[in-house]
């Protein structure tokens, strides 16, 4: 990444009066810390920006905590950054502008599963993982699941995705219903248990991915799907990433309902091999997973091995054992974070483009080229059968001639993703690091139409103030 | 309806100047109309309101002409409502402030088929009916059906769906970007070509369903299906409503990916047995579709015929070849106005909720037991599937007490489908009628953050003014 420009131009920050945190002293009690350590762990996520940490944290265990929360900074328009799991990676909950943490991580209750209606409310401080094992007794599943174990309301926040998006939507499609608690600490209800409605501005979708910058969400009512009857997984190996990419441009062409499709290079095979022992062929890999009826199972699985075949692929495994889907996908989810042990002390700075399918082979091959031609060590996985990818470089922290090239190759990926009428970031957020890349993206105007609604919601910009775009 | 209470209580209207008109004439010349004739034509809907026509019509052919008529009046703060196939029926396009029409029924080509990428851009004009035709060649369809030839920008405009919704979306899963006229006679650009993305505030889906009030739509890009391998159709029916609704929500729990599933209840198949001469069994009967492969296709059908049996479904019958689909189709499009010929001068009033599907045979079975009791003639059709069903009450205009006994049978299904957590309109709209629902439905606070969006976008109101909430 480059410099962190708006780590180094920051707005004079609003520190917290000795009133306000006197105030939320009172009322959170043991669930307010000031301390050093608590405030610099609420200060960092998975982004490389280092600013000042907020000034306090507070616990909340309730939508009425954070309502009195807000209302006590809004009285001294000091921000409010909510945090979830921490696992954010565009420095969406560094405090930019100061403010007090709002830790929502005691918030993990599974409010109430109604399974006859395939709906589930919970808390916005429920893990993905948590979710997912409370329901499945039930027969059902949530099936958005980025890399990171993250919290549903830091998921609601991204708008966030992952693997099985490609067949169930992403968290734009699967959230219903929200609370949310407004810049003015006034509790509001958006949407309903209604799988779907036109009563009035969807207030629901302009909330999810606005990053904590128009509401605090505290409550969430998610869409669940019945565990699919079948489940068969499988992988296959290509001669290079164009070849795995056409493979699967051919079956989302062919509207193949496949469930998950992701390209690990081979790079990221050697990384997860190399973590998780798994003694899989180095080369360019399709991780694939089919969900249905075990005929549809079956043809889906026979149509895409005919199409890989097509396209050189070799060697196609199933893994239809639980406990052989489970290595699979767990290495899968590991590769981030085997790739940064292949190069101690290393970060990696991650591209997060989506492009429209058919420009996604050439989207990913001429950025592997790239990265290949720069010297630095990289790796690309990808879910591919939504356009989306990442090519994460591996750098030196020290080395600043290292940020600048990764930052010089995150660019070109970017522009040409623009360019294929694609976008900058397809499951990872705005935050600060892509503030420039939106305005290119959607234009001036549209910006501008984002930062009126910010106005409007937000007059005094104290929620998770300066990311998305400045004021 | 009841007395159209929006109707009679106008905001003055804002009389557009001669000046403006002047303006407006010397851009559009021949494609500029003052004609009394003209302008009832575009002050009309299938709503029962009738107010004053807008004081001008302008035939827009582009982006720019959109652009420039409504720079035009908000120089004067004299409204623009956009006019598309006039089929909406909450009183969309009423002039109820005054103003000028912008007819975008000229703009209706289909700019460009990206068969690749499974996506299409198209201007707001463009029917529904069209897009299919021009598209089928390339193996491809749009599947969002409302039951009239409707024009995808009022569509899109009201967040519409129809029978395939329960397994395609809405047209808020199908819009993929925009083109917008802004308040200020802007052209801004929202949302890109990629399937997902987590780039800032998804003005997109704020756009989709806000009915013209926060900015004049000019270019759609659409998510495209492959047509499937395999279609099938098929009928039921069954002993009461009750018993067709509780195998929806059987197959709907069960993960059946069925892509039609529509209740006609006695009197809607009445209706077109007349309308269409189809000699069916007068019995509620549920009209279904099955997409897939030849394979999934069977296994769907067995899985549902055996759901139908278990709740007392008869005469299971296939619809197999194109030509008896259609029929089928066809008349199930033909309901609503097969069963306004059944009384010779009714009119219809037409509920729209939608209910989570485990609630959805009670509010079906309740509504229509208050309706028989009541006296008035009705029928129910229903996308089941979704949870969404419309009840018409068949009124003679000229007896108001129909019209209040309609109004009183329309309430207590709302407020039912409301105390069910669902909404009081699944595809219809707010538009003028149910405006103290969507208060009673999302409560004060989310209004007042509606409003806050409306007066940020569109300060003078010259947006469609006067629909969803008002000033």
């Amino acid at each position: 990444m480059n410099a962190p420009t708006h780590a180094l131009d920051l707005l004079p920050p609003r520190t917290a009066p000795a009133e306000l945190l006197a105030a939320l002293q009172a009322h959170f009690g043991d669930r307010f810390s000031a301390a050093r350590a608590m405030r610099e762990l609420h200060g960092r996520d998975e982004s490389p920006y280092e600013v000042p940490p907020p000034d306090a944290v507070v616990f909340c265990d309730s939508t009425e905590d954070v309502a009195f929360a807000v209302a006590q900074c809004a009285r001294f328009k000091v921000p409010v950054i909510p945090y979830g799991a921490g696992s954010s990676l565009e420095g969406h909950l560094l405090a930019v502008e100061g403010g007090v943490s709002l830790d929502l991580s005691r918030m993990n209750r599974v409010v109430a599963v109604q399974a006859e209606d395939l709906t589930v409310t919970v808390q916005p401080g429920v893990l993905r993982s948590q979710l997912n094992r409370e329901i499945k007794d039930q027969g059902l599943f949530f099936p958005i699941d980025p890399g990171a174990d993250a919290s549903l309301g830091g998921m609601t926040a991204t708008r966030a995705s992952g693997t099985n998006a490609v067949r169930y939507g992403t968290m734009r499609e699967n959230v219903l219903a929200l609370t949310v608690v407004t810049a003015r600490g006034e509790i509001v209800h958006t949407g309903t248990r209604a799988k779907k409605s036109s009563a009035g501005y969807d207030l629901t979708r302009l909330m999810v991915g606005s990053e904590g910058t128009l509401g605090v969400i505290t409550e969430i009512t998610l869409k669940l799907h019945p565990l699919p009857e079948s489940v068969a997984a499988a992988i296959c190996f290509f001669p290079d990433v164009g070849a795995a990419v056409n493979t699967t441009i051919a079956l989302i062409q062919l509207g193949v309902p496949i469930a998950r499709c992701e390209l690990l290079d081979a790079n990221a095979v050697r990384a997860v091999n190399h973590h998780d022992h798994l003694g899989l062929r180095e080369a360019p890999m399709l991780l694939m997973e089919f969900h249905g009826s075990p005929a549809g199972v079956q043809e889906q699985a026979a149509t895409v091995q005919e199409l890989a075949l097509e396209h050189g692929g070799e060697s196609f495994q199933w893994a239809t054992t639980p406990e052989e889907r489970t290595k699979l996908w767990t290495a899968r989810h590991h590769a981030y974070f085997s790739a940064l042990q292949m190069k101690p002390g290393c970060r990696a700075i991650t591209t997060d483009t989506c492009v429209p399918i058919s420009r996604l082979a050439e989207a990913v091959t001429v950025a592997a080229d790239e990265a290949q031609a720069s010297g630095l060590p990289f790796f690309i996985v990808g879910h591919v059968g939504d356009g989306n990818f990442h090519i994460a470089y591996l750098i030196d922290p020290a080395l600043p001639a290292e940020a600048e090239t990764a930052e010089r190759l995150n660019q070109a990926v970017v522009h040409r993703a623009i360019a294929m009428q694609g976008t900058c970031t397809g499951e990872h957020g705005i935050g600060l690091h892509k503030q420039g890349f939106l305005i290119e993206e959607t234009g001036e105007g549209a910006v501008a139409l984002m930062r009126a609604v910010k106005q409007a919601l937000d007059p005094d910009h104290i929620l998770n103030p300066g990311k998305i775009f400045r004021r």
